[in-house]
C-alpha cells in the first residue's frame, strides 16, 4: 500500500485502502455501505485499493480455498466490479493475454476476443503466471464469471504503462472478454489464419484444373463482370457519394468513380490475360542428370498473396485476375472510401469461380484491423505486395517477416548527355515530369551535361520544365548558374510538378550521382552518342534503364505484361514492373529409373542441357 | 530523494542522499572527507544518492551556469566519478546511446565506441533529450571529460530497467567512451557498413569487366590456391589441432581438414565454374513495345551477399567463386574453428583479385559480434544466406530486414506407391535415409500405401531400415501395425539414423501427408504407375519433386549447378539448390529514338516478342 500511494502521489493522487473480507459479502447492509464509500471516495477523487483484510481472515488457507465468495485477487477483483457494477474490469498479468497455449511456445497466438464455446476447450494453461498468486487459470475463471455476469473484462499486460490507456482509449490490447463475444463476427487471429489457409487449399485445387479449365473461370470473370455492371455501378454510386459528403479531393474521387466503359474494359482486360500462354507449369529448363535420370525446372505458383491496395477498385479486379492466372490463392484489403465497389466486385468475382476451387481463393479483408494480424501469418502467407504510400510500405515492410515486393520510393532520373538531340531531350524531360508527375516513375531529378550550360540547351530545358508550371530547386551548381533555391536534398521525391536540377561532370558523374542518391527504380540518358548510351544502360544498376525514352514507359502495361501487381525496387525475386511471372516460383521436377547416390559412387553425372519443346 | 528511498526499499536497499556544492570541490579536505564517507557508505551497503544543494548554491543560474566546476547532474557525476576514482561511470539517458543525428531520424546510427577523433565533427546534435536538463550534448561532454581522465563511460538508456545489469555483464549496450578508444580496432557498426559499402563498389568494377577478365580472376584464383597449397595446409593444420584439442567430434575435425587433393579439387571447380557461359547480362526476354522502342529483360548481379557459413573451410572458396561468376559482392562469415583456414583462404583469393576490382569485393568477417551489427544493413546487403543449424536460420530471419535465403528444416519423405518396384523402394528408401543421414535432404518420413501391409513389401522396407540399424518411430496406423514407438510429431527432422514411418490410404493420402507436415524441401514417389506418379509430380508443392529417384540428388552439384550457396526452401527468388542463378536479379533495358507516353496517346503498343540471338 506504501509503494501504491506513493507512486500516486507522484502524480497527486491520493489512493486509500479499502480491506475486506470474504464473510463481509454475506451481509447485504456492507454491500450497500460498501457501494456508497466508493461512490463518496470517487467524488473525492481518491482511489480505493482493494485488499483482502488477511489479519482477521478467517479461512483457512487464504488463496488457495476457493470455497468462499472470493479466494484470490482476481476472483475479488470480479466480485467487486459486479457489486461496484463497475464499466469495465482490467486484470492486468504479466503477460500480453490470454494465448492459446504457454506464451513462451512459438505456436501459441494471443487470443484477442475470448469465446467461450470456442476456445474453453482449446486453451492449454501453462505454469501460474511468476507474479501474484492467480494465475492465468485463476484470471480467465474470474473474467469469465464476470463477463457472463455483465461485466466486460480485459486481461493485459501490467509490464507497459501504457496499456490501461489504451484500452480506454478502445485499442485492441490484450484479451478481452464480452458476454455476447459469441454473437459477434470478429476478426480474430484465427480467422486471418483460416482465411489464409482456405486461399492456399483452394489455390491447390485451382492448380490441379487444366489450363483450359483455368482460362474459362477467367471469362466467366469477365462475363459476369458485364453482366452484373448495374449492381457494380449502384454500389460504386455509394461510395462516391460519401467520399464527395467527405470531402474528399476530385482527383481521388475521380479514381474511385466506375463508369460501364471502364468495367467493361477492365472485362476485356481479364479476356486478354485468359488469352496468355499458361504461365504455370511451363519448363524453363531441362537437363539429363544421368542416363535416365531427367530434371527439368518448372514454373509454379507462389501459394498466397496478400495485397494491400489502395482508393481504385479497378486494381481488386486487375490483382484478382492476375492471381487467378498465376494460380495463386490472394487476401486482398482495399481502400475504405471504395468499399462497398470492392465489396461487389469481390463477390461478383468468387461468384464466378466454380465450386472446385471454391470462392474462397480470394479472401476480402475489410478492416485496417485485421491487417496486423495478416503480417504475422509468414508461415501461410508467402508475399505482401502493397501498393500505397511509401509509409504504408516502409510500415509494413518493418513489421512483418514475410517477404514485401514493392516500391518505397521513385526517385527517377533522366540524364541529358551533351550529344544529346535537344528537341528529343525537351520532349522526354517534359513527359518524364509532366504525364503524370504523381506517379512512381515519373522524373524527379534532371541531370544535365556541364557543356549544355554554355551552349543554351541547358536554358531551354529549364524553360520547357518551367513554362509548364514545375518547380525547380537546384543542386549546388544549377542553383547558382539558374539562380533557383537549392534542394534541400538530392534524395527527395516531390509526387508533384516539381524537380531538382543539377549540372553533372559527364556520364560517368551522372552515374555516380543516380547510384548515390536514386532508388534504383527507373532512369534514362538522352544522347546520339551510342558509345555513351550503352555505357549508361550497362552501369546503371536500376530496376529500369531506358536511353532516349520517357521513364513513365516503366509500367506493366506498357512494357507488354498484360497488368500489373506493382513495381518492384527490391533486387529479391521480381524487379521493376512486376505482371504474372513476378507472381510464379519454381519446381524442380526429377524422373529417375530408380537411380540412388550411394555417395556419388554409382552414378555417372553427365549433366546434359536438353532443348525445350516450345 | 523519497522516491529512490520507496524504489530502493523495495528491494531491501538502503540509499541516503548527499548534497554537494560547487564550490565545496574547491576545499581539499571536503574532497578528502567525501571519498572516506562514500567508502563507509559502500562497506554499510547503503548506497549514496548525489545531488546538489539546491538550496543554498550561490550560483546565478544553475544548470546554465557552466563557469564551476560542475554545472549539471552529468558533470556532477563525472567530477564524482574522477573523485571517487569509479571503475566505471554510467549515464542514463531516454535514447539508447549516442547516435550521429538526432535519434528520431532513421539515418541516424548508434555510436557503439565513441572515438572523439573520428566522431566528434561527424555528429549533430538534436534538440535536449526530454528528461532532465543535461540532454545529450551534455552527456557527451561530461563523458568526454571523465573518460580522458580515465574513467570509462557509458551512457545508456535509463528506460530498460536491464540495461545496467547488461553493461555489468559487458554487453554491447550504449555508447562506450574511453581513452584508449582510438587504439582498438572495434567492429563498429560503420566498419560493417564501410566493409558492405566497399563490396558493393567492388563489385561494380566487377560488373563494369569484360566477361573474359572476369572469368581471369577466377582462373587466377585456382592458381593461386594451388600455388600456396602449402601455406593453406599449413594453416589449416593449426586449425585442426586446436579443435582435436577443444575435443571437437571426430566428424567435425574430418570435414575441417585441407588435403592437397582437397586444395587440387576445389581449383578444379572453380576452373569449372570460369568455363560455364558468363551469367551476367544475359538477354533473358526482349520485346519490341512499340516501333523503335525495345525492351530487354536482362540478367544482373544481386549486389551484396552476406553469407553465414559452418566449419567446412571449402565453402568459403566455392561461395566466393559463385560470387564472383555472378558478378556479386561478398561478406563472408565463417565457423571459429576454421579461423586460421578461412583467413588465409581468404587472403589467397582477395590476392588474386586485380586491384581494378579491388580485394575488399569480398570482406572476411572475423568475430560474431559483428554479424548483429551486418543484419541491421537493409539498405547495402541484398541478400543473406544462412547455412547452418535450423536455429541459426531462424534467428537470422528474425532479427533482420534484409531478405534471407535458405532452409530451416528439412523433413523430406518417400511414398512408396501400391505399384512400385520393391527393390527399387528398397534401394531408394536406403540411399534416401543412409547416403547421409543428416543431410536436409535425407530421408525423415516414410509413407507406405496401405495395401503393402498385405503383401509384405512393407516388412521388406522396415527390414531394409531396420537391418542398417535406423530406429523407426510410426505414425498412429504404423504404430500399431509395426509395433514400433509411436512417433512425437510429424513435423520432426531426426538429422540422424532415424525416421518416421506411416501407412497411408493412397497417393492423395500422401500429398495431403507432405503438404500438412513437410517442410516443401524434396519429396518422392517410387511406382511403376506412370498416371500416378505425374499426378504426385504436378501436386506435390515442394521446391524438388521426384519420381523413382532418390531426395539424396536434391543438391546443387548433383543437379548440374556447379556448385551451390545453399538450399532454399522459400518460395521466393530462388528454390530448391541454389547456384549462380539464385545469385542473379533482372534489369530492364529499354532503347528508343525518343519515344514518350503522352497519356499513351502518342504511341501504338505493339509488343512483339523478338527470339533472342543465342
Amino acid at each position: 500500500m506504501a509503494y501504491y500511494e506513493t507512486m500516486f502521489d507522484q502524480l497527486d493522487v491520493t489512493a486509500a485502502q479499502l480491506l475486506v473480507n470474504d464473510s463481509s459479502f454475506r451481509d447485504k447492509d456492507f454491500r450497500k455501505q460498501l457501494n456508497e464509500t466508493v461512490k463518496s471516495m470517487l467524488d473525492l477523487r481518491v482511489i480505493p485499493i482493494f485488499n483482502e483484510n488477511d489479519a482477521i481472515s478467517t479461512r483457512r488457507a487464504p488463496y488457495q480455498d476457493s470455497s468462499g465468495i472470493f479466494w484470490d485477487n482476481d476472483s475479488l477483483a470480479a466480485l467487486l466490479a459486479l457489486e461496484l457494477k463497475a464499466d469495465l474490469l482490467i486484470l492486468l498479468s504479466d503477460v500480453e493475454g490470454l494465448y492459446t497455449g504457454p506464451p513462451s511456445d512459438p505456436n501459441s497466438k494471443l487470443i484477442h476476443t475470448f469465446v467461450k464455446e470456442k476456445h474453453q476447450d482449446e486453451i492449454t494453461f501453462g505454469d501460474k503466471s511468476r507474479l501474484g498468486r492467480g494465475g492465468m487459470t485463476a484470471k480467465v475463471k474470474a473474467a469469465v464469471n464476470a463477463a457472463y455476469a455483465g461485466i466486460p473484462v480485459i486481461i493485459t499486460s501490467g509490464y507497459s504503462a501504457e496499456n490501461i490507456d489504451k484500452v480506454l482509449r478502445g485499442l485492441r490490447v490484450g484479451t478481452l472478454f464480452h458476454q455476447d463475444a459469441r454473437l459477434w463476427a470478429p476478426i480474430t487471429d484465427s480467422n486471418a489464419r483460416d482465411m489464409a489457409v482456405a486461399a492456399r487449399e483452394s489455390s491447390r485445387k485451382l492448380q490441379a484444373l487444366s489450363s483450359e479449365d483455368r482460362k474459362k473461370i477467367l471469362l466467366d470473370i469477365a462475363d459476369a463482370l458485364e453482366a452484373n455492371v448495374t449492381t457494380i455501378k449502384a454500389e460504386n454510386e455509394l461510395d462516391v457519394a460519401s467520399a464527395q459528403e467527405a470531402g474528399l479531393e476530385e482527383s481521388m474521387v475521380a479514381r474511385l468513380v466506375m463508369t460501364p466503359g471502364k468495367i467493361s474494359s477492365l472485362a476485356a482486360s481479364v479476356r486478354k490475360l485468359a488469352d496468355m500462354e499458361d504461365p504455370i507449369g511451363r519448363v524453363l529448363k531441362k537437363t539429363e542428370v544421368a542416363d535416365g535420370l531427367v530434371l527439368e525446372k518448372t514454373s509454379s505458383p507462389l501459394g498466397v498473396l496478400l495485397i494491400v491496395f489502395e482508393s481504385r477498385p479497378d486494381a481488386l479486379v486487375q490483382i484478382a485476375s492476375l492471381a487467378i492466372r498465376s494460380g495463386n490463392g490472394l487476401l486482398l484489403k482495399g481502400g475504405k472510401e471504395a468499399r462497398r465497389s470492392n465489396a461487389i466486385l469481390h463477390k461478383v468475382i468468387t461468384d464466378a469461380i466454380p465450386e472446385t476451387v471454391g470462392g474462397k481463393l480470394i479472401g476480402l479483408v475489410t478492416s485496417r484491423e485485421e491487417i496486423p494480424d495478416l503480417l504475422k501469418l509468414d508461415d501461410v502467407i508467402d508475399l505482401v505486395i502493397p501498393r500505397g504510400s511509401n509509409k504504408l510500405v516502409t510500415q509494413i515492410k518493418n513489421t512483418t517477416k514475410i517477404p514485401v515486393l514493392g516500391h518505397a520510393d521513385g526517385i527517377c532520373h533522366v540524364y541529358v548527355d551533351k550529344a544529346c538531340d535537344t528537341d528529343m531531350a525537351k520532349r522526354i524531360v517534359s513527359d518524364a515530369k509532366l504525364d503524370y508527375p504523381a506517379a512512381c516513375n515519373a522524373m524527379e531529378t534532371l541531370l544535365v551535361h556541364k557543356d549544355l550550360e554554355q551552349n543554351a540547351v541547358l536554358n531551354e530545358l529549364i524553360f520547357a520544365l518551367q513554362s509548364n508550371g514545375v518547380t525547380l530547386y537546384g543542386g549546388p551548381r544549377a542553383s547558382k548558374i539558374l539562380n533557383i533555391p537549392e534542394a534541400r536534398s538530392f534524395n527527395h521525391e516531390y509526387c508533384a510538378k516539381a524537380c531538382t536540377v543539377e549540372v553533372v561532370e559527364d556520364v560517368y558523374g551522372a552515374i555516380d550521382h543516380i547510384h548515390r542518391h536514386g532508388s534504383a527504380h527507373t532512369d534514362c540518358i538522352v544522347t546520339e552518342d551510342h558509345e555513351v548510351a550503352e555505357l549508361f544502360l550497362r552501369q546503371v544498376d536500376s530496376a529500369a534503364v531506358f536511353h532516349n525514352a520517357s521513364t513513365r514507359f516503366s509500367d506493366g502495361f506498357r512494357f507488354g505484361l498484360g497488368a500489373e501487381v506493382g513495381v518492384s525496387t527490391g533486387r529479391i525475386h521480381a524487379r521493376g514492373p512486376v505482371g504474372v511471372e513476378g507472381l510464379l516460383t519454381t519446381r524442380w521436377i526429377m524422373r529417375g529409373k530408380g537411380q540412388v547416390v550411394d555417395g556419388d559412387n554409382g552414378i555417372v553425372y553427365t549433366h546434359q542441357d536438353i532443348p525445350i519443346q516450345a
